[in-house]
């Protein structure tokens, strides 16, 4: 049974993870920090994480980026391994947590899913078979219609994984309506379909001669990323200083 | 049962729709024409339709352009109605084909297989109940690495299809990457995947408030436009003169 | 711009409907009954449509079986025509139903998603074309790893919409694995998949000789039955007394 | 450059392979054996292999059962690696098959593709990352309306890659439609699709809270297999005697 602290538990995610706890008997939140309360939850919640005063094996942290600095010296002070999950750091902050992670265990991804993580793995391994063998990589991608750029960034991530197992000799392709010429095999083609609310679809492709493989991953709600940031908790309990990411979780599975 | 003459029989698609009227009680080839021989048929080959003394319900061509000419002469003067899939027809062709059909019946379409023809019937329909209700339309069409143009010919079609039933109101959007805004409820997104030898496959997307709608088709091979020919066929067999497409065979279903 | 009284303003469904209604110009929410409060909403609650003062061009329906007596009676004398969305109505109630369509416009139908039931009258129309043309057809259905019936009711509902296109000449099988035959072209096949918290994915698949044609519909919330209703009532408003489905909401458009 | 023979090399997935090569630089025919002539290849082609006097890398077999034996011994006399693609073998070949594989490279696999073959691999690493964490298994596969079992020998694999990955824990379900109850955890649910002329294809789905991962392969045509026997034998060239499978060709990757 992991201990957790859970770091901005008042929040959308916060109150996502406290609800994925009750029904998973591996983890228990044993404490909160917020600075906004009126919600009721089944443990104590503290004002701030200096005046939480109860232990555990991991802060999972969904909060702000104004509430990092002092999460990262209490981690460090404790020795409490943390999973910081807040996005929008600044460089200073970045240059902290990398500071913290040679004290503690610190793990931070791009995209906590446990979803998207592992497809990442799995991507490397198949574009390293595939594409040898002449099979073209395409990627699609869709999102609800108020986003704004465009491919997600969990696209062009995909396509790094990609890339990244082929010695990075591939070009990213947004558009192919401009020109009128035969698709390069060193291309990874990106579209994006914008429409209604989804939360989020990737699918990579695969193409080759008479086959086609697909690896794909549907979101049905920003939960996932609750999912693996208690999956990530789990994993960093009682590790040693070090900076983690997903594929470290799903490597210890 | 009809008997139909095949326009073309030695070419591949002739052959393909040879093969397929073998396994159809409803039709069946009466006599061929080709100027290249070598192949043996069950029925009669004509070097040129002039020569041709069998008589049929219908012709179905699939030759090239320079025969369309007395192709169409030999239909008015024996009253035979034509299925016409030879494309790369001049203006001036044209222009007797649209004569011709005053005379006899004619069927000419962009896209000769019977799914994608029904489904832009069916996508006229679903645009007119889904976009008034705020659901965004986006198509994805997927084809081989060695394909020149994209969009797809097709893909336009089916965008087509949505925007006649909506008043041409919507703008068609090959490309995100290149802005950073909100999608336009009047915009149609069309995104082209390229890959491996794929024949094509065309997915239309309305994507509402926690739903999406899929109309999908998927092309194994160019046979598909052989079948569409012999329903077309079957169709015409018997009706006067006129210009007819895809979509009357679909209607008389 | 439609009025309508919220009936089960409080539930899970009928929150949604009345966020979903903030967001569309066409309709307003101008009062709510429940016999629960304690939610503060932006019209005024009733607790029970006995009470309600408020004149409405429309009502809708998602409480429970024992306030649809009451209600029933309520749209009789004030002629407010009603979008019934309870289940669970006893045989006895049933009639009711009947007896009130003949004094007021009454909507009821077995799904409440425009989308499935867009497709219903898709389907009907793509059997029609394909099934005499040798497609083989299918269902594959994905539900939630809690449900207890398989095939989902909606999967028989589509299947029936097939069936009925065709003479209901088509049988139903559930399973393949315990013969070993081919097909039977008057089969329709129906799968079932479960797995996860997946809230409802139906697809249909029209399988030809190198093409295969598929609509799908996938539901990412219980809300698209809230969109469904809310639809239904700015078409039921000014109807005359009768029975309507979601049908005759689709044919309007 | 590898130079194999081509046993076989008349039938239809011999000349699949022949066409297959004149576009890939890595390999060449060099020869072909066949009993059948009549068929312009541009490499020699003998009567049997015993008589083939060219010197090859490794050779393909794509023959029949009968042919098998001699095969055998001319690649242990002669030392030429084999990749074994002919099926249909009895108890007493496969014993053959073992012996010569002491003396001289062979690769037999249940299924060439290369695409069937690198998923195998792909869906283990998954299996072990998502099913702790608890997502359920399902497989849909789909075929043509003549195939007379269900589910298929590569779906029924594909779940032995899953279960293996995960101590042969699960139990594979059919049919779900003959009982009213909850999924349990410790299946992995296969489902059978039957229809037109489809030549292959296999989902496999992880469907977790809020997340759904499908891997996917498409066949557009027997083709496939051609590809995965190409990519063997450059593999098998210059290996040392032993029993290999398509799993180590990826591996190799």
């Amino acid at each position: 049974m992991t201990k957790v602290i859970m770091h901005g538990c008042n929040g959308h995610m916060g109150q996502t993870i406290t609800k994925l706890c009750e029904n998973d008997k591996e983890i228990e939140i044993v404490a909160g920090v917020d600075c906004f309360d009126g919600i009721n939850n089944s443990y104590p919640v503290f004002k701030s994480v200096k005046e939480c005063n109860v232990k555990a094996d991991a802060i999972i942290d969904f909060s702000n980026a104004k509430a990092v600095d002092e999460l990262l010296e209490y981690c460090v002070e404790t020795q409490t391994p943390v999973v910081l999950c807040t996005t929008g750091l600044s460089d200073e902050q970045l240059a902290k947590v990398a500071e913290a992670s040679k004290k503690v265990a610190v793990l931070r991804s791009a995209n906590m899913s446990l979803g998207i993580n592992t497809i990442m793995e799995l991507l490397k391994k198949a574009a390293s078979v595939f594409a040898p063998a002449g099979f073209d990589m395409e990627i699609v991608e869709k999102h609800h219609n108020q986003k704004l750029d465009a491919p997600s960034g969990t696209a062009i991530a995909l396509a790094d994984s990609l890339n990244e197992a082929l010695d990075n000799e591939y070009e990213y392709i947004y558009d192919r309506s401009q020109r009128r010429e035969k698709r390069d095999p060193k291309e990874i083609g990106i579209s994006a379909v914008r429409g209604g609310n989804i939360v989020g679809e990737h699918e990579v492709f695969f193409a080759g001669i008479d086959e086609v493989i697909t690896i794909k991953h549907t979101a049905y709600s920003k939960g996932v990323f609750g999912k693996g940031a208690i999956e990530a908790a789990k994993f960093l309990a009682g590790k040693v200083a070090g900076s983690y990411d997903m594929a470290d979780v799903i490597a210890s599975k």
